[in-house]
């Protein structure tokens, strides 16, 4: 079997671009070097080949069903995921303390990469659960995590995030769901979730679901402000941690989606028939708080597996048409001739570097992200520098892949062509699951407008002018290298572009305009994203250029296909900067003006 | 139901741009007035809503088996199949003479789109019998039109294409499927044909296939010099019509694709156990010459077909955005006040404008191409001139749609969020059925082939050149509205890029350096598209600014849409154009050098 991801171009982006190995060289990360990682790395790579992939297909095409009691699942999910729970996967970035592995998030993304690639479906179990157990690694009380944590870090018990109500999506502060205080301190909890992946199933012990609600009080603020954390068990959990009688959380329905069909999708009811308890978590009315700082991390998990779907998709089309014959080269018109490999043909390579531009820049920048968290989180550099970056860069690297990757998963139809749109190859259903990441975890347009409406303002612009000062010095060093002087002029020109729009944009916020500065938001998300995914494709070309003269011949290939890919996005994308700047500088207000009763 | 194509939106296309009743004035249509038009029409609405969008879903969800025996389909499919035969649909577009309405082929693709927009999956069956009879009513003898054509108009006998192959879809040249003749003048086919829609099902009495095969001689040429076309009966048919017994063609196996599912496709074995007859159509070795004939239609169908369903999804979202209450103005910030309908929310304006820009441009792009068969076919005009427009445009009908009808529908789904990603909604339908589009009937990368190295060059340019004039003669027009002479000197502008690139692409070709000036064929083909939409977006918008000042308030509003989303197609997607040109121009050769070991 072909490898989802290139693991020559893991190595090469942890390695050479991102330089994991020197996070070992801290306190935090001091247990692990090169070669744990790579063991690491290993292990999940044929774990995801050999138990994950192996189920994609009759997983998507077997969804969970649920009897009206239990929800079912086919059995290969829960033996996939025992295998991943013995590999100590569920704990790889939560601290030896914790009961984890103590690596690099990095690491650990990389690892989740794979595990996307391979089975999405079956990933997303392991990876909420990792998620609810990091929120309470953030805000939970040492009382309250050797409670829900430890247990789902083990893998005896899963987690899930219950956000979303069916009247509230995308503006959280509408949320129904209520909170009232009991005697002993805990909450009953009534109201309806939607959206809840992984809400019920029979794969663990117990489900620890993460509730926002509002607490039934006078004093609880309108809005955001008065959102509170909790954590609801499935069963009861004692103080000793010991499971008790179930709790009134049910399963009143499952949402059936084009994609991601393995990961059982539902509708939660609280406290309908019976009593449902919660326990507080955090301090009332702050429960947002820890939710974003988990809902960032979140975010870059987001675009790392629009990321990893592209990438896998780009993997499969690119084993296909080197091995499927047919048509023959422009200047053959020797019917009889042998045909060729569609790689061959240009349409087909254009098809192809778009894909590896997209996926390999994609996966470049959530690794990228992925390395500042390490770096934030143990100190290591100019945290507040990382932190800056981090704020600006997350809504990109939450988008951008979710975006350009899944038209990737598109290109990646086309070139198996009919074959394609069939269930028998992989690649319509990457297309299908791929489509939700421009929607969960906030959508494009959500992500536009906190990148431009509140990322870029943040400490006076420091933020953007951080990342204009990075894109800006990698520039300036590549311009030295003849061969690529011309994309670093490209970018330094993007640069200039954006830079003189956001200057704009910024005054017209400052002018209470917020309305027409923020109405191509998206626009502008796509288009500083696209000088991001430049800057790292510049950073690997540079990288590449020198190091193909040492390189072996497999190598030498590797490397002079960074150039490519590089060239390609320069060439075929990055021009879209400055078109898309001119729109915005022009403030238009076509979409503002647009009645509705018009359209 | 909301309408899934707005009815006032058809009839300005029909009457308003694209004056169809004046067909009616010439003999081949003065039987017709706009009447009896707008009778079929409002048939085909009520039918397609009524009988075809009713049981869409659940046959998208519950597509074709097969037993081993029988292909078995949901009852709804020939219930509403009945129907549409009882209204005559099959033959809305044939002469009285062969049995039908006589109907301008116009008046047929737009009930086509009614239909296609309904439920894609029925459509489909109908669609393939009127492309078979058509390629009869071409190439076959009075005789065979007695035989075969005349029962499929009347709907007793279905029809199917038989072309592709599993070794040779784009390249027809390499299909292996042979005719012996026999001692009785007809010929024995053996082969084996894939992707073949309709191919076997119990809705007809028999299903007639027309087959590419080549002749089994010394004197056959290689390639697509030596195709030749067989009528194929299921059952066979005896000289008075009599249906005998059944011929040597199986059903080897079903394909299962991502949509169009409830269109049973099909993998054909041709006298594999038993004799399979076919009757030669047309002259030995010319199979390929009546199929382009008929391939150019059902090119212009595919448009069509992608820009209905691009509509659907825009009508279902605007419905659904003017309906679904979420979020407050950027300028409201009290979280009690009341959440307003998500159309107020300028990103969802932008993915409602740029669905009508896409789907509205689509639709009138493929009825014009309608209006020069119709009057290329009745000698309406000068008719060089329609068929030369014809030969250009064909390529871009097809092709333009296809792509940016497709991403419309990507639009759909972000504007219901993540209920617009459950099969509870009918955007992700539309969404995985319009991904056929860009690649059947020739991919996407072979019309731009078909295009800038056939299209551009024919009669040293003489269709170019033909429709830069026309497009010249509009915006020449508009620019006297000074309200939308900006626009119009924006497309002559883009106009002069096109032009420019064109000629220095077209004397790389004459220069024999071939590879090279078509390597970005694919990207020539949108720029082209998106000038040719613009100009079909100028003509709407320019008929649409007097109307509105005599216009009912609900006309006031619907032509202020057509403006609106007019200058939303300039501003946002025009800009396109100068950007490809600027890489069209520089011969750019990223792709052709990218060496398939460094993908």
């Amino acid at each position: 079997m072909t490898d989802l991801i290139k693991p020559r171009d893991l190595d090469f982006l942890l390695y050479e671009l991102l330089d994991v190995q020197a996070l070992c060289e801290h306190a935090q990360f001091a247990d692990h070097d090169r070669e744990t990682f790579d063991a690491v790395l290993e292990t999940a790579r044929t774990l995801a080949r050999d138990q994950f992939a192996t189920h994609a297909a009759k997983l998507d095409a077997n969804e969970p069903t649920f009897d009206g009691e239990r929800v079912h699942l086919i059995p290969e999910v829960k033996q996939a995921l025992d295998a991943y729970i013995e590999g100590g996967f569920l704990g790889t970035a939560f601290a030896p303390e914790h009961g984890g592995l103590g690596l690099p998030y990095t690491v650990s993304q990389a690892c989740a990469a794979l595990f996307t690639a391979a089975n999405v479906g079956t990933a997303g179990y392991p990876f909420l659960t990792a998620a609810a157990a990091n929120l309470l690694r953030i805000v939970g009380s040492a009382d309250q995590q050797a409670r829900y944590m430890a247990p789902m870090i083990e893998g005896r018990w899963f987690g899930t995030m219950c956000l979303s109500e069916p009247q509230a999506g995308s503006s959280l502060g509408d949320i129904k769901t209520k909170a009232k205080l009991r005697d002993d301190g805990r909450y009953e909890i009534t109201g309806t979730k939607m959206w809840i992946s992984g809400g019920e199933h029979d794969l663990s012990e117990n489900i620890v679901h993460m509730v926002l609600a509002k607490i039934d009080s006078p004093d609880t603020p309108p809005g955001t402000k008065g959102i509170s954390l909790f954590a609801v068990p499935k069963f009861r959990v004692g103080d000793d941690g010991s499971l008790g009688q179930r709790n009134g959380v049910k399963l009143a329905g499952l949402n059936h989606k084009m994609g991601y069909r393995g990961t059982v999708n539902t509708v939660l009811n609280f406290g309908e028939d019976e009593p449902c308890i919660g326990e507080l978590i955090g301090p009332p009315n702050q429960g947002l708080k820890g939710m974003f700082h988990m809902m960032n991390e979140a975010r870059i998990g987001v675009g790392m597996g629009a990321a990893a779907i592209g990438y896998a998709g780009y993997t499969a089309s690119l084993d296909y048409a080197k091995h499927r014959p047919q048509g023959r080269p422009l200047t053959d018109r020797d019917p009889t001739s042998k045909p060729v490999a569609i790689v061959e043909h240009a349409d087909v390579r254009r098809l192809l570097l778009a894909q590896k531009a997209a996926v390999e820049g994609g996966l470049a920048l959530c690794l990228y992200c992925a390395t500042l968290v390490d770096q934030l989180e143990a100190g290591i550099g100019n945290t507040d520098e990382h932190r800056q970056l981090l704020d600006i860069l997350t809504p990109i690297a939450k988008s951008w892949p979710s975006e350009f990757c899944l038209e990737a998963n598109k290109h990646a139809i086309q070139v198996l062509g009919g074959y394609g749109y069939t269930r028998d190859y992989p690649v319509e259903r990457y297309y299908r699951d791929n489509r939700l990441n421009p929607i969960h975890e906030g959508t494009h347009g959500i992500q536009g407008l906190d990148l431009l409406g509140r990322k870029v303002l943040l400490e006076n612009g420091a933020a953007f002018k951080l990342l204009v000062r990075e894109v800006f010095h990698t520039a300036k060093i590549v311009m030295l290298d003849d061969a690529l002087a011309a994309e670093a002029r490209a970018l330094t020109d993007a640069l200039g572009h954006v830079g003189r729009v956001t200057k704009l944009l910024a005054s017209e916020l400052a002018a209470g305009r917020a309305e027409r500065a923020l109405a191509n938001a998206t626009l502008y998300l796509d288009t500083l994203g696209h000088v991001v995914i430049a800057w790292l494709w510049l950073k690997q070309a540079a990288i590449a250029r020198p190091a193909m003269n040492h390189a072996t011949d497999a190598d030498r290939d590797f490397y002079a296909g960074k150039i490519a890919a590089c060239r390609y996005f320069f060439r075929y994308e990055l021009p879209k900067v400055p078109m898309n700047v001119a729109l915005l500088e022009r403030l238009d207000e076509t979409t503002l003006r647009a009645e509705p009763a018009s359209l």
